[in-house]
């Protein structure tokens, strides 16, 4: 069976580090020469508008992406006769955080006010409603954190204006968050949902630095986050792994953003779940049985962003498995992740403290940030 | 880091599976022009004794093998000036049964009685000394059972020895197992040794089936067979991944023979240990810390050996990871394996019915046979 995937990023290469052994084959279409899941199958590179005329990518069993920004009209085009999973609709609502908040609230997914700002009258209404601290964001194409400004008062209206004039935007109240979660699942394409539990994530400077699994969080609140998701889900008719990001406060549990792809926030399955969210979202696309998504013991994944620290040094720690993206390093870009695991809470602590002890103070910051450690 | 194989079957591309992620790279050198690892680095195609001029294998990092009948003569060229783990010496004694044997027995580990055999009357005298039954086996490139014939009584000596004649052979002593098993272990180029959990195997036909772990086997067993991996990993100044496959008897366990490479018995390594013997191999010969060798949960493997059941089917079954090494069908061949996961003994018995029931009756029998299933 062959996989086109849309995206030739670390969440294909990902995808095909669980797939190829399993005996898929995979081609690839990416507008970067160097999209790092080349080495794994046929790389077209191309621009995404070319997708629907690539010979190799139609010939190929089911299409799927790593990148939810391929064009959701160009996903529909393949789609006609061809297998595209997840559904196109999916990249529609989550390309546009307007139409993503719509359909969240259309389906009593709890969420933060938001009101969508084409003007300055608009943003000033906006505001009057929601009221400071708020967050103004572009509509499209903003990720890790890009695009966006807190706006604390008055005075931080001028400076974000002015930056994001002329775009589709959308304003959100802020949400005094105790920490952030993420709750990943997989269907089916016949119905079927699978949750992983969930994780535990901390972001700095909008990027995700650290995920924490299984998320030391009442069930109570892990229900709620699971009911949004199968919601989320059943109304999108979802196949493949979809990521619902949330934000935990003191009055319960708001969905921040959702994901049609397998996600960072996930990485950690690799070797903490019985089968990873790369496999279970081949497995859906490709209409095989769902693996199981329990967790097998407890895990913390760190992000390597604009450099790499030395492996050599690292995998002294006992349990921790190294993730080297292989892409050139460039300030703030995802270059590879290691996973941490143990049997216990208790035991992932101590490696915890043992990975703190050969890494940049900075982390030390993060982790304390992030409740997961004391020092 | 780049790291030369000589060898492209599937153990080099279990190892290729496990080094990629972490930014390893690969060139095997492999006689066949459709060596299954191909597809996870540069393939030279080329003989054995071509490997000391292919200058892609000489610029690499570190050299190893994923075939214990890589000339020794050819290593130990190689290892002039370059890093070759395991050491060249560990082939020489692999490669020829007798000097193997003799190898173990100077390192005081217990075997069956053997003696060489170059003619008729030399046959007479062992089998006098030995007695019925006996194998009666090639010395060189025997492997899955190939080159082997059992000698019950006098009339079992004339075929035996009419397809044999004019090789160099050995004569073993039979062993009246109870079941056979297998221990691997992975030593660090400076000497630290990690022991995995004991493997229970099962062969028919000479062929590996089923591979069970963690073995119930008393300590003082486990023990016993440790020691005599120690005493040969620090014998050969190991560096790499070894098993040794054992005979379990009435009387306790002999060696049987030792493979320098990773092995078959050992797969389930790879879902249900935390770091695979593919993995730690490659740790070893790159002179990377050494990962863990805790089991995680109880593991099965099944091999497919002449051809693939339908893996749609088996994927049901909860905590089962399917590996298709993509090769041409050919009766005898091993085609891809199985391992299934599970928290206990007893979940795993559950699990291994419910593989039972999607496979053809002679897996039923195999089971039975191996003590791993009541039906």
């Amino acid at each position: 069976m062959k996989v086109a995937i849309l995206g030739g990023g670390q969440l294909a290469a990902m995808m095909a580090e669980s797939g190829l052994p399993m005996g898929l084959d995979f081609v690839f279409l990416d507008p970067a020469r160097d999209a790092c899941a080349g080495r794994y199958g046929q790389l077209i590179v191309a621009d995404w508008t070319e997708a629907a005329g690539a010979a190799e990518v139609l010939e190929c069993d089911c299409i799927t992406c790593d990148f939810e920004n391929v064009p959701a009209n160009i996903l529909e085009s393949l789609a006609h006769g061809r297998i595209v999973r997840p559904d196109p609709t999916a990249f529609a609502s989550a390309q546009d955080r307007l139409v993503e908040k719509q359909l969240l609230e259309s389906l009593d997914i709890p969420l933060s006010p938001f009101a969508p700002v084409s003007s300055r009258p608009e943003l000033l209404e906006a505001l009057d409603r929601i009221g400071y601290p708020a967050v103004l964001k572009t509509r499209r194409l903003g990720y890790d954190g890009k695009g966006q400004y807190v706006l604390h008062g008055k005075e931080d209206l001028e400076p974000a204006w002015s930056a994001l004039e002329g775009q589709d935007l959308v304003l959100e109240g802020w949400v005094d968050f105790v920490h952030e979660c993420a709750v990943t699942a997989v269907r089916s394409a016949s119905g079927e949902i699978r949750f992983y539990p969930t994780s535990w994530t901390f972001h700095s400077g909008g990027i995700l630095r650290l995920a924490r699994a299984p998320a030391s969080m009442s069930q109570a609140l892990i229900d709620r986050a699971q009911g949004m998701v199968e919601r989320l889900m059943t109304g999108l008719n979802y196949a493949g792994c979809l990521t619902l990001e949330l934000f935990v406060t003191d009055r319960g549990v708001l969905a921040n953003e959702f994901a049609p792809r397998v996600h960072n926030s996930a990485h950690w399955t690799i070797e903490a779940a019985c089968t990873s969210q790369f496999e279970n979202h081949l497995r859906a696309v490709c209409d095989l049985p769902l693996g199981q998504t329990d967790a097998r013991g407890h895990a913390l994944m760190l992000n390597w962003v604009g450099e790499l620290p030395d492996p050599a040094v690292l995998l002294e720690v006992p349990g921790l498995s190294w993730h080297d993206y292989r892409k050139a390093p460039r300030p703030g870009r995802k270059l590879g992740h290691a996973t941490i695991v143990a049997d216990s809470g208790t035991e992932l602590n101590a490696r915890v403290d043992a990975v703190r002890d050969r890494l940049p103070p900075q982390w030390s910051t993060w982790l304390a940030k992030a409740g997961l450690s004391l020092a």
